[in-house]
């Protein structure tokens, strides 16, 4: 069986009208489909809203108890069923879950020298068994980024970082291939110009370019976290707009 | 197979010292269980918060647009989240659903000759085959009061409704028994003294006491809503307090 992991984020999630767009092209993927989805802006004005105050550490959010119930809310609830009930419509038999459902995604409360992120969790272990039943019945599961620590505390877990642990986690039985769905075309050569659009890379290429300072800043984690999948057995990474899943930059291992 | 669907509403679900009773009780049942929860204060809390003015019909929540937003955040977020992870962390596999989500429960935006009751769902379809694959994969699915029209829109339905449908159509394949939880040890005689519990009531003893005037006000829907179940094949309902899910007031058929 062949499965390819897509991830949404705030431009998908925010925007009906992009919303719309992803579902036609979600239709036009072969073989299982899992959606990973972020938090978009509705988490931070409903924050603001009720006067809880968001702080962000190098890009992540601190989830202190309050704004865990904020995102528990957000993510699970509103985004989550919205995009479930939206799908369902679209003849797409879609399927919400979290981490802390049927042990999906075990994690622990991360630790860390410098900062308390709070109810942050990094993920130790994912349950391919339920993932594998769920896609056999030919439902389409859509994660929410939370995890549980097991012992009843749920966590606020990147989504690109589930992304990537669910497909390396697949890898071992099934072909995955990843799609994250981005702001920009792809991995430009020039971040102001959408033209310079790099359509594959390999590691080596990758490593080349970061050593010639040619790619941007902000998309070395998310193109080392990519490559570090394609290393456990993830057959593609690709990175792309959400009105073009077959385009974009596609990374791929060095022998295949 | 037999299944026990349980229906829990505020007195459990806002409380976290009922909630860890309830689990311990929920443990003792053998064969598969079904929870289904309502929705507690902290709807009308958040909704107050957000200044979202509550509106009340004949006991049920008028859902406007912003009402169903917050319903969706309570009811699928915090709540359901809340259930399952605390019920992972006593060995107890739970899996979290709302109607929409493996398009488990369809419904219709209710229409009303008096009242225009917003966003809420009369149920028309209950998808046993995928009910009976999560119970058949050891999987306790908790249902938020939540269902869908499958055109994209989430409807509010009644968590009572929701366990007597469910378990109507899953009565045509399983052995099927519900257990409402409620605020009193069960059916009284006399509504202010718990003393007064009857321990069994069929079809024809509850006319009796209803004709008496015996049986007070408020429990007839719900009295009602259980014999409905049990004509439609649920073998026995029982109504009782969280703390003593084998005790209460069980309603069974004549002939049983």
């Amino acid at each position: 069986m062949n499965i390819t992991v897509v991830k949404i984020g705030g431009n998908v999630v925010d925007d009906a009208a992009a919303r719309a767009k992803f579902y036609a092209q979600l239709s036009a993927i072969s073989g299982a489909i899992i959606l990973v989805h972020g938090g978009g802006k509705v988490a931070t004005e409903l924050s603001s809203t009720l006067g809880i105050p968001t702080t962000m550490i190098e890009g992540r959010r601190v989830t202190d108890a309050d704004t865990l119930r904020v995102v528990t809310m957000v993510y699970a609830g509103l985004i989550n069923k919205q995009l479930v009930a939206e799908l369902q419509s679209h003849g797409i038999n879609a399927f919400g879950i979290t981490g802390a459902d049927g042990n999906l995604l075990r994690a622990h409360k991360r630790t860390h020298a410098q900062h308390n992120y709070g109810f942050v969790g990094d993920i130790d272990s994912v349950n391919i068994e339920l993932l594998t039943q769920l896609v056999q019945a030919n439902l389409l599961p859509v994660i929410a980024p939370l995890t549980h620590d097991g012992s009843g505390q749920l966590l606020n877990t990147n989504a690109d970082t589930i992304a990537a642990q669910v497909a390396s986690a697949l890898a071992h039985t099934f072909t995955v291939n990843v799609i994250y769905c981005f702001e920009k075309r792809g991995v430009l050569r020039n971040v102001e110009d959408e033209t310079t659009l790099i359509p594959s890379l390999t590691l080596a290429e990758y490593s080349a370019l970061k050593e010639q300072g040619v790619v941007a800043q902000g998309m070395i984690p998310k193109l080392d976290n990519a490559f570090a999948a394609i290393e456990r057995g993830v057959q593609s990474v690709r990175i792309t707009k959400y009105s073009h899943l077959d385009g974009g930059t596609i990374l791929k291992g060095e022998s295949t």
